[in-house]
Formats: C-alpha cells, sequence, structure tokens
C-alpha cells in the first residue's frame, strides 16, 4: 500500500539463529546446557562459542555460504552447539546418524560433499575408515575435527586431528555472522536413515526450521525456561525440531550421551526436567526400568513421542508413572512432528482402552503445517472422514523439505500435485484425525485382502508377554502373502508361536492373524524404528508355507 | 540447492487465515466464541460463517483485494468474524476507535478510502453523521452495514440499512479465498489512536500478524483451547493481535460489550476464562470492584497488560486477587505487544516493592521480534546497560508495521538507518530489560535537568489516595517548566495539594517533585491512556506559577 516500505526495520530472513541471539539477551544468566558433572553454560555463553565456533568455520576452514558441515555425535554439548555455529557461518549441517558403519558415511559424505566432518571420540574410528574408503575414489575429502568427551575429565590422549575447543579458540567474536540471503536457503541436511535401504538428503530451510521449532514448542506446551532431557537423538530430524525449538524458549538442554532408564531417570530429578521425547521404544524402556533404578519424578514431564503409534500399555505404563504422554507424527521430510494426537478434555473420562485409541491416532497437523489429509493418490480426492477408507497421508505447508539433494525427480515425484506424499497409508476419523494404517510397501495384501501390520501389531502388543512385535508379508503360492510376526518377549515369560496365533485369531479377523511367529530381536534403526526391509528380507527366504500348515487356515 | 524446489506443497505465505482453517478442524466441535445469553459458535460454524462472508464482500460488495473494509464495533462477536472475513477477502480491514465522534471518523474513512463500513448499532449515528460530513465534500462513500446486538433479543427495529446477518446470508460456502500473494500484502488498517492529535494509518501485513499472533501465544502462555476474555478493545492493535492468536490455540473468545468489573467477574467465573489483558485502568477496575461483585476465580487467570507501566500497587492488588500478571510493551507501530518483562522464577524470592518495579520494567523483545534497543538517537549508538543513560527505544523485526499509509515520508522518519523509533524514552537495566523513562515529547525539562513523568508518576500512585495520576510541564518562566499533577482520588478520600506536594518531595529528590497539583477527572482515550496533550494543553493555559510560590523551590 502507498507509503510503506520493506526494510531491515521491519523484515528479517526467518532463522533459529535470531532464537540463540535473542537467548543471549533475555536468558543470558540462566543455564543453556548442561552434561555429566562438569559441563555447564549459560546462554550468554553458549551464543558467545557458537559465535567464536562460526568465525572459525569461516575464516581459518574456508567454509562459504551452502557448504556442508557433518557430524558424527551422540547428544553431548558440542553437537548442540553446530546446530547454531554451523548455520551462523552460513552453512548447511549434516548430522550423521551414529549407527552407520563407515561404509554409509563414506558414502553420505561424498554425496553432500561435506568440507568438514566433526567426530565424537567414540565414533573415531568409523570416521577414519569412512575417510580410508574415500581416500581410493574421491579427490576431496572432509577434514576431521575430532570432539574428545568434554564430560569426561581427563580427555583422551592427544591425538592426531585437529580438537574441538582448539577450533572454536581459533574463532573471534567480533565475527560478523552470515544470515541467510533468502530465508528458505537451506540450515541443514538429514538423510533418511532408516525404515528404507536407500537413504536420501532431506534439505531443511530456514524458514521450515523456524517455523517447525515454535509449532514444536506449542505442541510440547513447552513454556519458556523449560528443562529438556535429550533422549531423542539430535541427528534425527535435528532432534525434531527440538534442538532450535529449546533456544527459543531459552529452555535449558540436558545431554545425554547413552540412554539408559537409569539415566533418564537420574537425568528428570536432578536437573527437574519438564519434557523430553523418544520413540516408543524409549517409553518401554523408562516403564521397564527396574524399581530399584527409578526415582520419583520432580514435577509434570510431558514426553513426546513419535517414530511408531505408542501402543496402549505403553501410554497406560508412562501415564501410570506420572509422565504426560502426548503422540507426534512425521516424517524426516516435515522436519520430525507434522501432526499430534491434540488431546481434548472431554475425552478425560473415557474408558482407559479408549482413551489409549484416541492417543494413539496421528491425529491433526500442527500450527506451523498447513494442511494434512488422507487422499487417493491417483484422483487426488480426499477419503471420506469415515475411518474406513485408506488413502495416502499427504502434507502441504512451510514445514515440508526444499526436496532431496541432487535428486530433483525424486523431489518431483514427491511433491507431484502440490501435496509431500508420504507414502504411509492412513484412514481420517469422523473428527478429521487421521490414523496410519501402514506404510504403502508395508501393507499386506493377502488373497486379495488389505491387512494392516500396524494393526496386527497393536493386537500383539496387548499380549502380556510381548515386548516388541513387527509383522510383515511372507510370500505364500495360494493367498500371495501372510502375515508373518517377528516377535520379542519379555524378560520371564514363555509363549509358543501357537499359542501366540490363537491368542491372535481371538482377537482379530481371521485372514489378517499371522500364519508364522518368530521369535527373535528385532533390527532396529539408531531411533528405535524397526527396520522392516530386513525383517522383510528374512520372511522372504522363509519361502512358501508348506501346505501342511496352510490347511489350518 | 541442487535438486530443491519451491512449490505449493513446501511453500504457504504465511497468514493469519491459515489459523482459522486449522482450527475449523482441529477444534471444530469447540466452542470459538461466546456472548451473553444468546450467541455461541464453535470453530467450524466460525469458519464457515466467514467464509460466507468473505463471499458476500467480494461478489455482492465488489470488495477486491487490497479495498478497506472499516468497522465500528466494541468486542462483539461480529467484531471478532471481520477480522478473518474481510482478509479472506483479500481485503484490508479497519478497526475504527469507538471513542470517535463523527468529524473523525468521517476524516479516517476518507484517508483509508474506506468502501464499506460496518456499524454496531450503538455507534449509528456517529456514523451517519461521518457520512454527512463526508458528502459535502468527496463523491465516494462507504456503504454501511449495520450490526443489531445478536447478543439482546428481541433485534432492534428494523432499520433503513443492510444488516450484517443478511449480508452474510448472501454468501456462499463455495467462495475460493484470496490468500494474499505475497505474505507481507497488507491485513490490517490501524489508526494511531490516542496520546498525540495526529492520527496515522499503521499498515500490517499478513506475515506480520501471524508472527506477532505467534509471539502473543508464547508471551502470554496461552495453551491449546484456552478461554480469553475480551476485555481489550479489539480495535487497538486488533486486540494485540490477541483476535487472531486465539484462533491459533482454538480458544474460546469472550465477548464483552461494556468492560465493567461486575462483568469481568461474571464471565471469568461462568466460562472458565483462562487469559485477558487490559491497560492498568481495566485492572484498577478489578482491584477496586465492590466486594459484593467480586467472584472467586476458576483457576489460573493470565492478565496481560499495556499500554502503560502497571504501578506496583495495581501489580500486588492484583495477584492478590490470585491474578497472574505479565507486562508487555509496545505501541500500534508493533502490533501491539513488542516486549515483555519476562519473569525469572528466581526473582520470587525478592521483597514486594522489588518484584513490582522488576515486573513494571518494559522487558526484553518477545519471540517475534528481531531485537529492541535503547540507542542515542544520533548517532545511533546503544546505550550503556547501566540503568541511567537515556536514550530512544528502537526496534527491529517483523512486527513492525509496513508503514504509515500515504505517508512516505513519515515512514521514512520511522525508520530512518534501519531501526523503527518509537519516540520513547528509556534506558537499559545490567540484564538487558529495558525500562520507559518518558515520551521524547513528554519529559520535562526544568533548570536543564531532565525529568522523566513517569518516575513522578509512579511516587504519585504508591500515595495511597491516588487513584490516578499523570504529570506534565507547566511553563515556567525562570526554570523553562516545573512538573505540574493531575491527579484523581479514590473515593472517600481527601487530600491537599499541598500535602501532595510534601509526600512527593519526602520521596523524589526536590527539582522533581511537582508545584502544582491539580485534582479533577484525567481525559483518556478508548484503551485507558491518559491524552497527555490534553493536560499539557491545560498547564500551558495555567501560565507561569507566581513567584510567591516560586521562592518555595
Amino acid at each position: 500500500m502507498e507509503g510503506t516500505i520493506r526494510c531491515g526495520a521491519n523484515y528479517v530472513p526467518l532463522s533459529p539463529i535470531s532464537f540463540l541471539e535473542r537467548s543471549a539477551v533475555v536468558y543470558r544468566d540462566r543455564l543453556s546446557i548442561v552434561y555429566g558433572d562438569h559441563v555447564k553454560f549459560t546462554w550468554r555463553e553458549t551464543h558467545q562459542r557458537c559465535l567464536k565456533l562460526a568465525s572459525s568455520l569461516h575464516s581459518r576452514f574456508r567454509i562459504s555460504p551452502r557448504d556442508v558441515v557433518a557430524v558424527l555425535a551422540p547428544n553431548i554439548p558440542e553437537m548442540y552447539e553446530l546446530h547454531f555455529a554451523v548455520p551462523m557461518a552460513g552453512a548447511v549441517l549434516c548430522t550423521l546418524n551414529i549407527r552407520h558403519d563407515s561404509k554409509m558415511v563414506s558414502t553420505l559424505l561424498k554425496h553432500s560433499n561435506a568440507k568438514l566432518l566433526f567426530v565424537d571420540y567414540e565414533f573415531i574410528d568409523i570416521a577414519k575408515g569412512a575417510i580410508e574408503i574415500m581416500s581410493k575414489s574421491t579427490a576431496t575429502m572432509p577434514q576431521i575435527v575430532l570432539i574428545p568427551d568434554s564430560g569426561k575429565l581427563p580427555a583422551v590422549p592427544k591425538s592426531e586431528f585437529l580438537e574441538y575447543e582448539a577450533v572454536l579458540a581459533m574463532g573471534s567474536l567480533d565475527f560478523e555472522i552470515r544470515r541467510p540471503d533468502d530465508e528458505c536457503d537451506p540450515i541443514a541436511l538429514n538423510y533418511t536413515s532408516g525404515t528404507t535401504s536407500n537413504p536420501k538428503g532431506v534439505v531443511y530451510s530456514h524458514r521450515g526450521a523456524y517455523l517447525n521449532s515454535l509449532a514444536a514448542v506449542l505442541l510440547n506446551e513447552m513454556r519458556s525456561m523449560s528443562v529438556y532431557l535429550w533422549t531423542v537423538p539430535m541427528f534425527h530430524c535435528n532432534g525434531w525440531c527440538l534442538t532450535w525449538a529449546v533456544a527459543a524458549q531459552g529452555g535449558t538442554n540436558v545431554c545425554l550421551r547413552v540412554v539408559t532408564g537409569k539415566g533418564i531417570f537420574e537425568c528428570i530429578s536432578r536437573h527437574q526436567v519438564t519434557h523430553m521425547g523418544g520413540a516408543p521404544t524409549v517409553l518401554n524402556m523408562i516403564i521397564n526400568a527396574p524399581a530399584m533404578e527409578r526415582l520419583p519424578l520432580p514435577g509434570k514431564v510431558t514426553v513426546m513421542t513419535g517414530g511408531a503409534p505408542p501402543p496402549s500399555q505403553v501410554v497406560f505404563g508412562m501415564e501410570q508413572l506420572g509422565f504426560d504422554v502426548c503422540h507426534a507424527y512425521g516424517l524426516t521430510e516435515t522436519y520430525g512432528p507434522g501432526t499430534v494426537s491434540t488431546w481434548k478434555p472431554e475425552w478425560n473420562e473415557l474408558p482407559l482402552e479408549t482413551r489409549a485409541k484416541l492417543k494413539s491416532r496421528q491425529g491433526v497437523n500442527h500450527l506451523g503445517l498447513e494442511e494434512v489429509d488422507v487422499k487417493d493418490p491417483v484422483t487426488m480426492k480426499s477419503v471420506a472422514w469415515d475411518a474406513k477408507t485408506i488413502g495416502e497421508v499427504m502434507f502441504r505447508g512451510n514445514t515440508v523439505m526444499n526436496g532431496y539433494l541432487k535428486d530433483t525427480r525424486a523431489t518431483q515425484e514427491a511433491f507431484k500435485d502440490g501435496w509431500f506424499r508420504s507414502g504411509d497409508l492412513g484412514v481420517r476419523h469422523s473428527d478429521g484425525y487421521i490414523e496410519l494404517k501402514d506404510r504403502s510397501k508395508d501393507i499386506i495384501i493377502s488373497g486379495g485382502e488389505n491387512i494392516s501390520t500396524i494393526e496386527v501389531e497393536s493386537v500383539l502388543f496387548r499380549h502380556p508377554a510381548v515386548l516388541e512385535a513387527a509383522v510383515v508379508g511372507r510370500p505364500d503360492d495360494h493367498w500371495g502373502e501372510t502375515p508373518c510376526a517377528f516377535v520379542k518377549l519379555k524378560d520371564g515369560y514363555e509363549l509358543s508361536g501357537d499359542e501366540l496365533i490363537a491368542y491372535c485369531l481371538n482377537n482379530l479377523p481371521r485372514y489378517m492373524a499371522p500364519r508364522t511367529v518368530v521369535f527373535q530381536e528385532l533390527p532396529k534403526t539408531s531411533t528405535g524404528k524397526t527396520q522392516k526391509f530386513v525383517l522383510r528380507e528374512q520372511a522372504k527366504a522363509m519361502g512358501s508355507l508348506p501346505s501342511r500348515e496352510k490347511s489350518k487356515l
């Protein structure tokens, strides 16, 4: 409109960098990070350390805007600092999964063209192996910076590598940070880590990271100065964007190298933790912690769970311990959480089982995401809100990735018709909440019937002896596929495959009950998701069920 | 980065319209608006009503993108609906102050070139008067739509004007809303209403409104499904952006035509209000409500106050009644709240008086605003954080206005050197919090000393007999100016001017104590701000103090 101007006074590209700069003033003397017995920083210190590190990246390592800086580390303070220092140098942070082997790390370093690699001392051999592999084929390899464990004194012996604190010390507080010219410029690169064997480089923008962080603050109901315990890996969607979100609210980051029930209870009690997160596996770890490791909660602790729908006994178990469980759903492509099973107060009076069912739904889009829908992937029509018609879950909004690095075709496919296609299949309930039925590639088609493996798994989970379960299709000459269950029992329980099948037949339509049960450890991604493609291979190798067993059907 | 794409799947211009669309799904069956005994809507209904109204604006009234639609109404449901319906038609909402007279309304309608004017029945005569004035000079005049009071049945008798519900009924649910092409497009026009006599049209953007709404949610700690009582006029900075913020969190809007202590307590009790806001005057109204009108609070009620620093006894009084007071500061140009006196838990143990002092500071920038600073307006250097050096308070960020409508020169002046210059004078404390000392035009210069009228007023407020006080400069032959206090006493109290001056001399440096005291009602803007320019005129008319009285100095 006439008389208006766009200038530095009224327009600043959105970036999580602003969260840190603000907290350095507003929460300057409050704790930003605590780790073990020795590491403690205030927000003012964290800001200064990030500034120096960014300066060093720029002037000593010639990191330019849009260069990629990779890191291979668990949830330690340095990992947190890199989430700000790298973007402050204008560069793109690529967090690598610490479960990767040298070969995978070399593949990702090459694909991302990373200039620098920060490595936690525990993973230095993996990194060295990756560099060795790269040295055989690539001219340019990233330089390694070693992160000794700052929480353990004395430090590890002098190594052949430059060390983190030395790099930081080379930086200057006068550094003028490199803000993005355009808020859609990249801030992070996250390789999809898990349920398929073919990783893609998901590009996040400053704008998306800013908005998803605020959405994460709101869906976690994280007040100013909350205390956040790091049980979600920061290398997973940048800790579901909570790395940045905690800075937005001037909270305290409680770092934790190894996630154990004991460690969780100790941190909660010692630091008055208010918020944390984790896949249902982590929640299971809490529930199944031996009584002597459990400590009373100092106050309300909100736990955001995701990665898989929380089985009802996990929700109950956590609530009995006094935790508040909040269930979110999303993908790497949606910066982690994209929907949340928003809880309505009127549901508080419902029976236990109904409440758990409601909570395990994927729910509705959070405030940062424009829209989530369940659509027919061909006609793009929304499915009826009848809780029955299955369609593909699709997303649209500012918290959807920029695309897949160096894979325009995959990006175009993912964004076909203006929606991000998740590959997840689900239904929509009459209240608008979505519920996943399966990954499109996980669904079992048996005798022409679609079987949702999630539904079968949820019945298995309800059996008192079952700790974990995953169902995949086993090839079948007659039916095409039959459900095959991989199960891990709780300690001290015994159960036969036939007993478990009989239980399923009592609780599921006949065609949905597993025909095969295998008791074993389940292969997992580092974030606790079951790697179904491994199990699918295993089931494939079994071949068709002998006809004798088929007669039971 | 290579492989990425910007498209509808991952980019949507930020707009508060998204809040309503999301709440229509997520909170569909929950209450959006309640008003009196008869009006109740759900979010789904509110969405549909706004859609129909937008459709009607577009197709029946030919409202095009960027046209201005004005409204003259108190905090009634229709006023709330217009905050979404008008932007959904692509148009710009101009909310007019209901304390304006016909002349002022005509001036603003002409300046804004409003095409339509929605008018609450109580203000229809003002509107008619304005149109009559305009008819003498302008060819184009806005069409009037009458809003009868939907909360009162039966409705007022049939009038000569089109009525709100009839206009809404003309609309269609099929309407495709006109989203902004660019998120910096205008959404609202707010005329500065108050402390100066020369109103300017402040232009808000969709982006700024979106971001300030989220900041308002966070600084009010407004959880999902909160209940908000409308005691801040929606025509003031769009209710400090809470019109949109309540939709963001799917809260309930409790509308209230007339703000009284009795009405406030009744609404809180009846609707389980969790949040509200108001200038210190409104807080005073609550504190001074007769015992028989007071009702116990059903739970925690957070009150955001602003417009003037809350005197300590107002903070105490509210907290004694169980309210949680949160103090924010800003200007029309910063979409209302821009800073907040963020409360640190370590302050809880401080003495009462110290706590009130801390809370009355203007504080630090909220999450939506990039930066607030106190600067020398000439050199643009930040002042020392010494709580003494006075400078001008300046803002920078996405929640600063687009500019002043049709006044490029004023916009350029306001944004000189890349900061929005507030015209307020303040200091910065060692913890980074800012504290206002005065408006640059309010400061009194007496014998070469700067006197902060706010400091003098805060001493006056502490006197048990004083209900309200405002201090301005009275011209003086010898000193240039001397402080002149206008005071309203509490009911039942008596006090002489000399007694009050003696009290001030005991509590202030000699040169700061008022030399003149006038007992009277204070002239106010509709938002409870004292109109100092009126008092300044009055003091000017008094002329210099006689020398006999001066000898007392």
